[in-house]
């Protein structure tokens, strides 16, 4: 393997840099070459792409964002589309491809090692921490982070006022940053995708809470709870007459400067993907399980479900009384 | 004058503590004992008050929030309600009163004063900085520094995706915290209640944008401007068919630890608030004008409209070209 | 068991308070009571304690610090000390008690269980992260936040000046916390206690540096590597005549709001001390190996050495090219 | 005025990079091009330059350090050395030079503009606040925040160690970081090299805070008091037998993400450091004195004192109690 190619793709993801400098990195180090490819698989299809030296990756590992662009690409779902993209990383001359990204990207990637027996390795970046293979993602630290930082201070106003605030969090289809952040932020009560609880559940729990004397509760719900943290409000309102404030968090928990868990991360898994194309294998997403870095077929990444922690939901739980 | 008075009322805002720390030390200072009263005038009508040594607002100067609590006073509103509030006040051979807050709370105290001679003073703490007499408001710099970070963080990913985010912070008849945001965060745009701007312009900015090669557009918007970020982002929808990113910064804005603007004005204006008790002025609010100290009768910190600076506002046009 | 005590001890490390909180509440859960010791085992020989409720510990997930108060104890170290501990503990009713801090401390824990038959529980808190036994220790990730963030701002100067920096950052036995900002922080080289490195190599990596064209360079060095950061920029100044910048990052570097992988480990050792407890479990550490809860006898976290990454001291080396 | 030039010198300062990029886009604004000159007068002697757009300055505002880059000039220091830089701009037809830095830079663009007759507005670049004509200097509100944040994290260990912490802060011949910081921490003690105080004051301020039940203790030191910290730290273990931890912030204050005051300023400044060459203002600096912008000329700037405040000397003392 002489020369590879690299690109982010989906959503953006504090960290991604930090793994864009690594495979530049890795691969310089042994001896090969890296064509960063901008705006993901719509740039691969248009052929916008540049070789990428070390110094080029200096001074990234603390910058948000991509700095090879990310975009969506509605050509890149059709076979021609991929096609013209294969063309372009034969022009370069390019042997394989690094793509970092969530699972819609890894799709892409699957495709097009597919079609056209590209040698692809999905490293995975994405905040909502929902690709099966790997402890974390890289982004999701400092998602939780973010997140966790926004609660403290809605905390201090809740306090303050002794108010109800319900604060929704990302994570469209799982729960781990809004499980995190409720344990780290010492919520009342949190609410996930993957668990099937009422939502009228949540009057008990703001009873209870008044009961012991608690002036001021913080609920965290995951924005792919069924309503979302508008739906938790309203149970609330209705089921004790009780105002709420509802905080939505947003694309603020996209962005910053990656906490040093992501760029570890970020780094580990940019340098395990060059080696395994190096190895000459494909076809995988490399992971971080328990420290140790492992290899996932990018179909089970997507096919099968990361499942939250239910030592951590339950911690929850118990030291919320 | 041998004992005062202190209370937060109003929206919480960061650096309320500190004012409240000043308070009781420049008191023990100068031989007074303070009282500290929660919850506001809710709190006074109550008489749920307590002594406050120097010791009891150790470790405070940087706590977001406010340790004496602050509520809504419907009662507070009548004169009743005020007249057992003085009541209170008499049985704790209190003289004089320092109120921190907004112009509610500022409304709040110059009843009490006219009706029951209390003596009042007031200390501007509100992050929205919308009362005339003084330059800045406790709290104002901690959330425009709030503010600013999760812009920092949206441009992140506006700049990833190449996409418009129009951002909406705090400043329901105020544009000032807007408008430093919108300079200090290098806005494309800026849209204030005090400016008579259609929200149509915004078309011609997001379409000169493009025409400059801009590839991504942040556009801060006032919670007071009409229909605030979500009538400008349909009006980009509108009028150029680019879709965009709306994120409403709410709550956290009130939050955290203050800055150090913050604190130190807090420190100076509770400190000349016990003061001025001491040298027998009332009916005033203290603030801060060019780094100098001054007072204000109350009636006119809400009276009187404090302008934002023209010079920051075309500062602003001009440095987004 | 009925009652239970709870103490930190030795220096203090961010997420302390929220060990306390968990112990505190996880206690309530299962119907058991809380004493909590100041100032460490200094205060258990003084019987300075009190009951503590879960009230008490409410918006302290975030403090940094320890509520409890640390302290030195050099009666501690006799068993008359101990013994008088012992009396104390016996007076109060407590069955049990959990002591938060580092091997110093569960040295103090080992000898009261050993001679007095008292039931202790380490729970592992030390930002030096060189306990034998878990994964991580509580106030380590903090701790590598707070020196990357360090790390940060003088790489700024340092790319701004095209100077070399030196940093040392805490880690008297241990090097842990800089090989983490060494990656993270994208440093040329790290120094650790681990590695048999003679401070001489530091001149090729330099001038290496310099031929690749980078014009600023940051090297991590801990402070338990021989002579520290002053003898590696000794080392430098001598073998290239270039100029460095030293920076000892210091006591900044145990204090600060934890983040949330700090909270929620103290979190999940709390509530398993306490469980550990109450399954009749004593003279071990309480340590998350893999995610997974694990037990270590007392005598094991500091009779055995914490290794470093080897896959991480690797990477650093492979990325600095 | 057709092309005017501009250039970062002495040390840096956060913020600088916000007034470049106010001098490039005004200018634009203006219809005038810019040159950037890379590494100060060095950079100039050397004729490194490239003209910078408005696009070149993008994403620009919220970074620490200068991407202009700064160094010093021994060569500047001669006539010699200026000649040849005047030749340079004459080269690039270059009609007016904006300079961003402190005195130092500023005595070299008096120099080039009394020999050559070069137009000059200086713009007060330096984390020290130690200019006169110019109640801030950009990167000053950063560095104030910066150390605040560290002493705050400080406070936390002093506080569960209930230790004395004597925090050095930079300042060389000013005391001004030293002071807010010391009033926004809540310091105990604050010595400037504007106060004639003897360094034994410090005995009486930590025997009367043991006496008022103080725990813990934090002293401020500017780095131009004479010894720094290590003599306050010496006096106070001579003087009561007390332990101290001597913490020196250093660099760190020099870098980071500029706060909204410093973006602010820069902003304006580097705006009016434009129109001012555009209305053939020669041989000021540039300032923002009590929110006007305000000329002065650049020998004042270095020659004439900037005081500290008096009041909030006497503020820092009260509060302390």
């Amino acid at each position: 393997m002489k020369r590879i190619g690299v690109l982010t793709s989906g959503g953006d993801a504090p960290g991604m840099n930090a793994a864009v400098r690594a495979v530049v990195r890795a691969a310089t180090h042994l001896g090969m070459e890296v064509v960063g490819i901008r705006r993901g698989f719509q740039g691969l299809y248009q052929g916008d792409m540049r070789l990428l030296g070390p110094r080029d990756v200096a001074n990234t590992i603390q910058r948000g964002g991509t700095i090879l662009l990310t975009a969506r690409s509605e050509v890149w779902r059709t076979p021609e589309g991929r096609a013209e993209g294969a063309r372009h990383l034969r022009e370069w001359g390019i042997d394989g491809l690094v793509v970092i990204g969530g699972d819609g990207s890894f799709h892409g990637a699957h495709f097009l090692s597919q079609e056209h027996g590209v040698k692809v390795i999905g490293v995975p970046g994405t905040i909502d921490n929902d690709l099966y293979g790997t402890d974390h993602t890289i982004g999701y630290f400092t998602a939780v982070e973010t997140a966790l930082a926004a609660v403290d201070k809605l905390r201090d106003t809740a306090a303050s006022h002794e108010r109800i605030f319900v604060v929704e969090v990302m994570g469209r289809h799982a729960g781990h940053i809004a499980l995190d952040v409720a344990v780290a932020g010492g919520a009342e009560e949190v609410f996930l995708p993957e668990e099937d609880m009422p939502v009228t559940s949540v009057v008990d729990v703001i009873n209870e809470s008044v009961k012991k004397g608690k002036a001021s509760s913080i609920i965290i719900v995951a924005e792919g709870y069924p309503g979302g943290a508008m739906a938790v409000s309203k149970a609330i309102n209705e089921g004790t007459g009780l105002e709420t404030r509802v905080s939505i968090l947003g694309h603020i928990q996209r962005g910053g400067t990656p906490v040093s868990s992501d760029r570890i991360l970020a780094s580990r898994l940019g340098e395990a993907a060059v080696q395994a194309l190096a190895d000459d294998v494909s076809g995988v997403m490399v992971g971080r399980n328990n420290g140790i870095i492992a290899f996932t077929p990018l179909e089970e990444t997507w096919a099968r479900r990361k499942e939250i922690s239910r030592d951590l939901y339950r911690c929850a739980k118990t030291l919320s009384v």
